[in-house]
């Protein structure tokens, strides 16, 4: 389901061409890790965002991603946008939503397409955080569209005649966080929630 | 150049379907007079908001929308949305921004549409204000598009297709407001800020 979600949001939603630029926030999730190198793949540059050093550093070595930082270390994320897209922001797939997608809007090109499969720091607010920089819309003529991938089942056999090759062929990569065990199970949702994750979170409940 | 804004907004990035239910803000501006009738003339179920009694009753009368309201009367925007559309708003037309987009985010159908022509609520705020209701995106699968008439005149000759039969036939109105003189061209600038202009506010220089 991650890599269909971002198969869909990635590839269907945003029609992205060669030489593009792309972000990935929240990029060491399980949907995160697919879009980006999806995107690596169609040879576009691609940013991510991730929350440790070690997250960072890995999403460069072992993704190959172009450029990575660690949002908490960021003070301005306009400036750490700006700093990674000289040249601005053309496919933007969000997953966090609140100040990060703030700042990607001033950031994106004219054009732009924006994939938002979730925004999960807003999930446990009372109140949503407040977007305010929604004009470059007009100004940037950009296209923003929210989705599940629910709706996109069909296309499960086109997900599967990209995705596999590049698997078979070591092309792909991909990060597990395993929880031994159903009593870890409760600590390892609420880690999901403050980024301890490394990788798609999953709980083992019995090896057999 | 109002004209073509409308149908380019609902026509080709909406979609819409007889039967569905749009909502058009600012709908006595030049364009949203025209987008609510073209919604009309599809068989669409169309609200319009507008800024005093008389804009409202002839939104009713004179264009023959199913429902209209004052904005400036409603101290809650998600009750009058609600009770103009029980079912919720498949496609909305947005030229003001700010909280109205707030509350239409709120009452939003699943798959709707949002084109954003214009945010004039926000245009002379020092800050604009934030829009918290975003999530409504991925809950409700929602494509949201900013645009521009210019990127679009191509489809020129189809506007002039659609909408010219019903000119003629009487089946579209126009409502304008004229400010005689030049000396009179500030003022109607700044009344269009304020909802001065009882549709497009046209300056007659001279008349020759």
């Amino acid at each position: 389901m991650p890599g269909m979600t971002a198969y869909v949001g990635f590839s269907e939603l945003c029609s992205p061409k060669k030489g593009e630029y792309v972000f990935v926030s929240s990029t060491f999730g399980a949907v995160g890790q697919v879009v980006g190198q999806l995107a690596k793949l169609m040879g576009c540059f691609v940013v991510g965002s991730a929350g440790s050093k070690e997250k960072v550093d890995i999403l460069k070595s072992k993704f190959g991603f172009d450029k990575a930082f660690n949002y908490k270390e960021e003070h301005d994320l306009d400036a750490a946008l700006k700093r990674c897209f000289p040249e601005g922001i053309d496919i933007y797939f969000d997953n966090v939503g609140g100040k990060m997608l703030d700042a990607v809007l001033l950031n994106m090109r004219f054009h732009g397409r924006i994939a938002v499969a979730g925004m999960i720091s807003q999930y446990n607010l009372d109140q949503p955080e407040g977007i305010r920089n929604l004009l470059s819309l007009v100004y940037k003529r950009i296209r923003m569209e929210g989705f599940t991938v629910y709706d996109y089942y069909h296309l499960f056999p086109n997900f599967i005649g990209l995705v596999l090759p590049y698997i078979r062929e070591g092309k792909m990569a991909y990060v597990e966080d395993t929880a031994e065990g159903l009593e870890n199970g409760p600590a390892a949702l609420i880690g999901i929630f403050s980024g301890q994750n490394v990788g798609k979170q999953v709980v083992v409940v019995a090896r057999e």
